[in-house]
C-alpha cells in the first residue's frame, strides 16, 4: 500500500512542487528545489507571514543581510564553540550516521543534550552497530554543523561561514537599524531567507536538510519596561498548550495562560500571534506549543516553547516554529566581542530579544501534508486560497465557437484585477478540473455554450466540486467574496 | 565638496537602505546587507521585474533552486574549468589586485581575456608596482572565482560549490520542469536569488561584490522553429544600440533592428522588453545596448549585448543587465556530463537557450543613483512609485485636537486598500516631510484643522512639494489614479 508521506512525495515530485536539486547529476542529499508550483506556494506563504507578523507593530521592519557572515559573528553567537552533533562513523563502510537519533531508532528515546562521553558509554552497553554492514561503529566525536568558506586571495584571506540561522543578521545590524530607526524600543527585525546547516544524516524530506529557508522575527525591548501589546485582540483566544511534565495538550484562554503559564501578556500576545498564523493556513486545529525542559532548551532561553504541526504523513507532531525569549544572550555576546556598546541609551544593560522563528520549508510541507485529500476520481490539496499556486483557472469547454477568445478575455481581466489565474485548453476538461485540483488550485472558470449567449461563466469549486453560474462581468469580485470564506483570501 | 556619489551612500548608510554586513565586527569587503529601507525597495523592484518578464508567456515560471550545487553541475557549465580571474600578489605586503584591473588604471586600456603571460610581460613591461608600499607584484596567477564547501561528515563528505550565477538551477532541472509543464516549448524558467563569487579586489559598493543577488530568465526553445512572439506591440519601440564598431549609441525601430542587426523578432522582441522594463523604473534615457565583440564575448554565445546605465557617481556607463543567446552551451554540457538525453524529443538535438540576467544590486543602485535630488533645502529620491520604499506617509499636523486619531483612521484605509503607508507624528510636519523625502515616498497626506470640519485631507507631491485636498473618502481611490501617472503604479 502506498502510504501517505509516498503520495504526496510522489505528487510534488511529478508536478513541479519540491524536488531534490540536481538530480540529473546524482544529486548530494539535503538540497531541495521548489519548483514551477511549489516556489509559488513558497512565495505566498512567505507573503502571508510577512502582512501577518510585520502589521504588528510599526517599528517592526524586514531586512536582508548577507547569507556570508564573518567568522566574529559566530564567535559572539556561540555557534564556533557550541553548534555541533556527535556523529557515529561506521568502521566499515564510512557512513555517518547522528549518535543521538541513532539510539533514539534503537532504544525508542530521547538522547538530544548528551554528552560524547555519554552517548559513546550508551552505544558500547547495547552494542549498536551501523545497520548497513553490521560493524561497529568508531568512537563518537563531536561535529561542526558550520560550513566555513575562505574568502579573499591568499594571503590576505579571512575565514567566513554560511549562517546557520537568519538570527545573527539582526543582532549584527541592530546598531545601524537602531539608530536609522529613531532609536525606539520595541524594534523588530525580520529575515526570510536562506540558512546552511552541515547535517550529518539529512532525512525526512525537506524536514531535515542542509540548505532551507526561515522566516524570522527578532523584537529588541526594554525588560525593565515590557512594550505595550494590544492584548484585548487575543484575551478571549485560546492557545493549545502542552507544558512540561503534563500528558496531554490543553486549552488556555490567553486571558487566564498569563497566569497559568507565569508570562507576561507582552510574551502571550506573541505567542497567540504565533498560533492565529499557523491556524490560517488552514492547519485542522492540530497545532500545539510544547514547553522545552531545562535540560532540552538552551541555556540562554527564559521561555522556549516549540510549535508543533501533526503531520499525517510522519503520524506524529513535528517542530515547525519555536517561540524563544533569549534575554540579553545575542546582544550581550555581539557587545562583548565587537567592544561595541549596544546598551538601551541612558541604561546599564542591553536590549533583550523575543525571537519568533519559523522553518519555512517544514511549514510549507505540513500545509501541504494536511491539506492532501484522496477520492475515487482525483486527489487534491485543500489549500487555503493564500497559499494555493493560482487563485483560478479558466477554460474554455472546447476549441471552438469563440470560446477560446472569450476565456483569454475573462482570464486577462482577471489578471488585472489583481487576482493569480492560468488559461488552459489542452485535453478534456475532466483533465484540466483535475490537472488543477492535484496542486490546489481553489476555482475553475469554465467558458461555455451558454457565455456565449449570456455573459455567464461557471465557476467550479475545487473541494466540494459545487457549480455556480456567475456574471462574467461580476466574476472578479464574486471571486474577491468567495476568498473572504474560510478557504482563505487571493 | 561631496561627490555625488558620496551623496548617495551616506544617506544609504544613515537611512538604512544599503551598509556594509555585521559592520560592528569589521566587516570582509563585499559583502553588504539591506536596511530596512532598502530591502523595500529591492523586494518592489524583484516584483516588478517578476511582473514584468514572467507575464510574457504562460509558459514562463519561476523557481528556486539551491545556492549550494554539485561538483557535476559546475563541471558541465564549465566552471570549474574557466572560471578564473588573474590575481596579482604584491610580493611585499601581500595586497591582492586582479591583474587585468590594475594595468586598466595604469594604462587607461582594457586587457579583459588576456593570457596569465601576455598579462606577466605588460606587468613587467611597464614596471607595475603595489600602489601601496610600491614592491613589485609576485607572478601573476588564475584564481578560482568559485566558493568550495565540504558536504557532509568525514568519509562520505562531498564537494559543493556556492553558485556562482543562478543560471545553472533552471539547466540542471530543466528535464523536470519540462516534463511537468506537458514538454511545451518555449519554456522559460526565471529565477531571482543570491549568487557568490570570491572576486579578488570587491569594489565601487555594491557593483562588485562577493554576494549578489540575480535576476535571470532562461527561456528554453527549438532553434528551428523559433517560437512566435506579439511582435506587433514592439515594432515601432525604439531600441538605443551601440554595436561593435560604432562610436556613438543611435535609435533603431524594433522593425528595422530586423535587419539592422540581423536578428530574428523572437530576439528584438525580448531585447525591447529588457530595455522597456529599465525604462520603467524611471531611469531618464540614459541607457543603451552595448553589444560585444567576439574577443569579449563567451565563446558559446551567438548574441552578447550588455544592457548599460549611465550612472552619475561613476560618470560612466555601467552594466546592469546581459542579453545573451547562448545557443546549446547549456543543455549540452549538462546532457555530456549526466549522460542524460536532453533532445527535444521528435529531434536530435538540445534546446537553446536565451538568457536574460539582471544584477538586483547594479540596478537597485543605478535607479537610486538616478533618482538623487538635491535642492537647497532637501535632498530626495525622485523614485517611480513601484520601487518606492512606501507609498505614503500619513501625518496629523500637530498631536491634539484628535488629529492623531483621525490620521490613524486615515492610515488604516489606505493599508486595507493594499496601499503602502506609514504614520508619523514625531517632530515638525516640515521635519516629516524631509525625512519621507530623503528616501523617496512619493505622497504625504497630512491630517489638520480643516480634516476635522470637512473631512479633506492634504496630499502633498514629493517631487513639486505641491499640495491638493482630497476628500479623506476618495484617498484610496485619488492614490490609485496618480500611481497611473508616470511616477510609476502602486
Amino acid at each position: 500500500m502506498t502510504s501517505h508521506f509516498e503520495k504526496v512525495t510522489e505528487i510534488s515530485l511529478k508536478r513541479a512542487i519540491i524536488y531534490p536539486d540536481a538530480e540529473m547529476h546524482g544529486q548530494m542529499s539535503g538540497f531541495f528545489d521548489y519548483g514551477s508550483v511549489g516556489s509559488e506556494i513558497k512565495r505566498r506563504w512567505e507573503n502571508a507571514w510577512r502582512e501577518h507578523f510585520l502589521s504588528l507593530n510599526q517599528n517592526f521592519h524586514e531586512i536582508q543581510t548577507t547569507i556570508v557572515m564573518p567568522e566574529q559573528v559566530f564567535k559572539a553567537s556561540g555557534h564556533l564553540e557550541h553548534f555541533h552533533d556527535p556523529v557515529a562513523v561506521c568502521s566499515k563502510c564510512g557512513v555517518s550516521e547522528r549518535a543521538d537519533h541513532l539510539l533514539e531508532e534503537f532504544l525508542g528515546e530521547k538522547f538530544e543534550g548528551l554528552t560524547v562521553q555519554e552517548l559513546n558509554a550508551l552505544m558500547k552497553k547495547h552494542k549498536i552497530v551501523c545497520t548497513k554492514c553490521k560493524a561497529p561503529f568508531k568512537e563518537i566525536e563531536d561535529k561542526s554543523l558550520m560550513f566555513p568558506l575562505q574568502v579573499g586571495a591568499s594571503e590576505d584571506k579571512t575565514i567566513g561561514y554560511l549562517r546557520p540561522e537568519t538570527a545573527q543578521g539582526p543582532y549584527a545590524s541592530f546598531k545601524r537599524e537602531f539608530r536609522a530607526n529613531r532609536q525606539k524600543l520595541p524594534l523588530g527585525l525580520a529575515i526570510i531567507g536562506k540558512a546552511f546547516r552541515n547535517e550529518i544524516s539529512p532525512r525526512q524530506f525537506v524536514f531535515r536538510t542542509r540548505e532551507f529557508t526561515q522566516a524570522e522575527l527578532q523584537v529588541f525591548f526594554d525588560p525593565k519596561e515590557l512594550p505595550e501589546v494590544p492584548f484585548h485582540e487575543v484575551k478571549d483566544y485560546e492557545l493549545i498548550v502542552l507544558p512540561v511534565g503534563a500528558k496531554d495538550a490543553k486549552k488556555v484562554k490567553c486571558s487566564k495562560a498569563v497566569k497559568e503559564l507565569g508570562m507576561s501578556e507582552f510574551f502571550v500576545y506573541f505567542m497567540a500571534k504565533m498560533q492565529q498564523f499557523i491556524e490560517s493556513m488552514g492547519l485542522p486545529g492540530k497545532f500545539r506549543f510544547a514547553q522545552l525542559s531545562d535540560e532540552e532548551k538552551a541555556f540562554y532561553n527564559k521561555y522556549h516553547w516549540d510549535l508543533e504541526v501533526f503531520c499525517p504523513s510522519f503520524g506524529k507532531f513535528v517542530e515547525v516554529a519555536g517561540f524563544h525569549y533569549r534575554t540579553d544572550h545575542d546582544l550581550g555576546g555581539h557587545a562583548a566581542v565587537s567592544k561595541e556598546n549596544l546598551n538601551i541609551p541612558g541604561k546599564d544593560y542591553v536590549p533583550h530579544v523575543l525571537e519568533l522563528s519559523f522553518g519555512v520549508d517544514r511549514n510549507v510541507f505540513a500545509v501541504l501534508d494536511n491539506a492532501f485529500r484522496e477520492e475515487s476520481d482525483r486527489t487534491y490539496f485543500a489549500l487555503p486560497q493564500a497559499v494555493a499556486p493560482w487563485d483560478a483557472g479558466v477554460y474554455p469547454l472546447v476549441n471552438r465557437e469563440s470560446m477560446p477568445e472569450k476565456a483569454l478575455e475573462v482570464f486577462k481581466a482577471l489578471r488585472e484585477s489583481g487576482i493569480k489565474a492560468f488559461y488552459d485548453a489542452s485535453g478534456t476538461i475532466g483533465k484540466r478540473y483535475a490537472r488543477a485540483d492535484e496542486v490546489g488550485v481553489p476555482f475553475g472558470i469554465t467558458i461555455d455554450g451558454d457565455t456565449l449567449k449570456d455573459g455567464t461563466v461557471t465557476v467550479r469549486h475545487r473541494d466540494s466540486k459545487e457549480q455556480e453560474r456567475v456574471s462574467a462581468a461580476q466574476l472578479p469580485e464574486r471571486l474577491c467574496e468567495l476568498a473572504a470564506t474560510p478557504q482563505g483570501k487571493l
